[in-house]
C-alpha cells in the first residue's frame, strides 16, 4: 500500500477567498482537500461499514488513540497489524492525541511539564500520557497522519492560563517532534491559544517555528460564538505557511466547515453527522430535521427530495421515524448514511466550486440557506 | 408485484425421510421451500437493510401484526401502501396473528371465547383482538400470508387446560377463515395442543378439517426436549395433508430446522440469528461462539474459517470481539450478518441435499456437528 511518504500540494487557488484545493499524499493513498473525516473513535465510524464510508467518498478517517489506549489496547491493535488491517480501511488514517478526551473525559486529571495523568473514564485506571509516550502509541497505532500532544484548557479560561500554556504546548510539541521518528507517520503541530487573537498568532508562530507538516487548530468550536471561531481562525492562519495542510479539529456544520475553507482551512472532522444521527437528526439544507417529531408520523416523502443517498433513495420519513421510535438499529444506519452522504456532497461541491472559481456564490448560497446548526 | 394468488407445489422427495423440495408462489413472488425467514418484528430485521437480507438469501421475512399494531398503528403502516412498500421489501411477507405475543406480553390478559383482551406492553392501553379484527389488521398491513388468531397457552399445560383450548381454537380459526375475504392473502391455519401427541392430533384432524392453504404449527420449542418436539411434529404431520405447506413457528437452531425438515416441515422462522447475534454470538458449525469471551481479544482469525460471509471475508475475531465489548453498532451488524449467512446456507444445503437424493447423509452430518443450541 505503500504510496510514498506525506505531503501536501495545491491544485487550486480561489481569487477572492482564501480557500484552496490540494491533495495530501500518504502511504496509504491519496486525499483531495479540503476533506471531512469521518470518527472513528474506537476504529469504527459508527454504524457504518468501512467499505460504505468510502463509498460515500471518504478518503480519510479519524480515530481516537485516546480511546484505542483504553480498548482494546494498543497492543491489540499493533497485534493486528496496526489500525489499516484492524479495521480494514485501506485509505489514510489520522489519529488526534488525546490531549482533547483527556481534558473532556479523563478523572483526576493532573498536567505537569512531564505529561498528562490521569484516571481513564473506562475503568478508573491510572494513566499517564507524555509527549513521547504519545508517539509511541501513535506509532503502535500506524495512522498516516498522528497529532502532537497538547495541553486542552476548558472554555472559557482566562488569559493567565492560555497564556502559561504556550510554552507548555510548545515544549511538548517540541518533545514529540523529537521523539517521532516513524518517516511514514507525518506529525502535525497543534496550535492552541483560547480565545484569544494574539496568543493564537503567538502560538502559531511558536508552533510554525518549530516545523511540522501540518497544522492544527485546536481548542475551537468549543462552545464560543461562531464569528470568534472564524476570527480567530482567520488570526491563526495568517501565521502558517501557506505549503502546510491546516486542520480545523472538531467542526463538522456545514456552514462552517464552508466559512472556514474561505479561510484556508484543508482539513475538518466532526461527529456531528454520526452523533446527531444516533439522536434522530438528518441534515438537511440549512438545518437538520429531527424523526422524533410527530409531524412526520405519516410523511411518505424522503429525508430531503433532492438528496441521492440510499435512505432517500428508498425510505419515507414516516418509516424512519418509526425506526427512530422504536430504537431499531436500521433507523441509525440511515440517518447516519444520510448525514455522511451530506457532508460528502458538501466536501465535494465545495472542491469543485474552488476548482471552478465560483467559491464565493458557493459559500453565499450556503450562508442563505442557514448555518445547519438548529433544529 | 402481482404475480398470481398463493399456492404450494411439491418439486422434489427424499426417499428416505419425510423430507421435501416445494415453491411456494405468492403475489410478490416465489420462494423455494425448506425456507427460513428471518425476524422483521418491528417492520425490519434488525440491524440490516432490506436489500442485504435478499442477497443474503432470503426470500420472505416474517413481521409481527401485534407489534406493528401497537408501533407504528395500522394506519401508518396501510396509508404507506401496506408493509411491502412501507419498509421496501419486495419479496412475500408472513405476518403472524399475535396469538403468541398477547401470550409472552399482554399485561392482564383475558381470554374468552369472544377473543383476546389485554393491555398493551407498549403503553398499557386496553386491546381486544377477535379473530375477526385480527383479519382485518393482517389484512391492512398486507401481508401475502397471514395466520389465523390461536390462543397459545404457556409451558407447561395441564391436560385438561389444552384440551379445552382445542375447541377455541377450532371455533376462532373457523371465525379467522370466514371473515377473511382478501384472496390474495392466504391464511394459515394454526395447529396447537400442547406437549399431548394424542391432543396434537385431535387438533391436527379439527383444523384441517377446516380446510386452509397452509398450517403452522404453534406452541412447540417453548423450552421441551428437543425430542418432544420432534415427535410432536411428526404426531401431527400424520394428519396434515401433504399438498399443504407446513410452517414451525419459532424454530430456529440448524439441527433443529434439520430434523424438522426429515418430518416433512417446509417453513421456520425464529429470531435467533439476529437475537443472538445483539448477544455477542455468532453460530458456527455444531455450536456457536460468544465474543465477548476473553480468549477472542488477539485471535486474529475470522469468525469461521470456512465461512464466506462479509465479516468472514473482512474481519478478526479480535476486531469484531473490539465492536462487541464496545457495543459498536457495526458489531451487531457483522455478527446479525455472518448468522444470517449460516441460515442461508443451512437452508440451501438441505434443499440441495433433498433434491439430489442424499438428504440422510446431510442430516448425519448436521447430527454429529452438534445441536447449535450450546455455547
Amino acid at each position: 500500500m505503500a504510496e510514498g511518504r506525506f505531503d501536501f500540494r495545491v491544485t487550486a487557488k480561489d481569487k477572492v477567498t482564501r480557500a484552496r484545493c490540494g491533495v495530501i499524499n500518504t502511504p496509504h493513498g491519496e486525499c483531495e482537500t479540503p476533506l471531512f473525516m469521518p470518527v472513528a473513535t474506537l476504529a469504527s465510524v459508527k454504524a457504518m461499514r468501512p467499505d460504505e464510508v468510502r463509498g460515500l467518498g471518504f478518503d480519510m478517517v479519524l480515530a481516537n488513540a485516546y480511546h484505542l489506549m483504553l480498548r482494546p489496547g494498543v497492543d491489540v491493535v499493533e497485534g493486528a497489524g496496526g489500525l489499516h488491517a484492524f479495521m480494514r480501511w485501506g485509505g489514510p488514517i489520522l489519529t488526534d492525541s488525546g490531549g482533547y478526551q483527556v481534558l473532556s473525559l479523563g478523572r483526576d486529571v493532573r498536567i505537569t511539564e512531564e505529561g498528562a495523568s490521569f484516571r481513564s473514564h473506562q475503568d478508573g485506571g491510572s494513566v499517564f500520557l507524555s509527549p513521547e509516550a504519545c508517539m509511541q502509541l501513535q506509532g503502535r497505532l500506524g495512522a498516516d497522519i498522528i497529532m502532537a500532544l497538547d495541553e486542552c484548557l476548558p472554555y472559557p479560561s482566562d488569559r493567565d492560563r492560555v497564556e502559561r500554556s504556550l510554552r507548555l504546548n510548545h515544549d511538548w510539541a517540541l518533545r514529540c517532534r523529537e521523539s517521532h521518528t516513524d518517516g511514514r507517520q507525518a506529525l502535525f503541530g497543534i496550535i492552541q491559544g483560547g480565545m484569544y487573537a494574539d496568543l493564537r498568532a503567538r502560538a502559531a508562530r511558536m508552533i510554525v517555528e518549530l516545523g511540522f507538516p501540518g497544522y492544527g487548530l485546536g481548542g475551537l468550536s468549543v462552545g464560543e460564538p461562531r464569528d470568534l471561531t472564524l476570527e480567530l481562525v482567520s488570526e491563526t492562519l495568517a501565521h502558517v505557511p501557506e505549503h502546510a495542510p491546516v486542520y480545523l479539529m472538531g467542526v463538522g456544520d456545514p456552514l462552517g466547515i464552508g466559512e472556514s475553507v474561505a479561510l484556508g482551512v484543508d482539513m475538518f472532522d466532526s461527529t456531528l453527522p454520526t452523533r446527531i444521527a444516533r439522536n434522530g437528526s438528518a441534515l438537511v439544507d440549512g438545518g437538520r430535521i429531527n424523526l422524533r417529531n410527530a409531524r412526520f408520523t405519516t410523511d411518505d416523502g424522503p429525508l430531503e427530495p433532492s438528496c441521492e443517498c440510499y435512505a432517500c433513495s428508498n425510505f419515507s420519513r414516516a418509516y424512519i421515524r418509526h425506526l427512530v421510535v422504536s430504537k431499531e438499529i436500521l433507523g441509525l444506519y440511515l440517518l447516519t448514511g444520510h448525514n455522511l452522504h451530506k457532508l460528502s456532497c458538501l466536501m465535494s461541491g465545495i472542491r469543485e466550486a474552488i476548482a471552478t472559481g465560483c467559491y464565493t456564490e458557493f459559500l453565499n448560497r450556503l450562508k442563505r440557506m442557514g448555518s445547519g446548526l438548529e433544529s
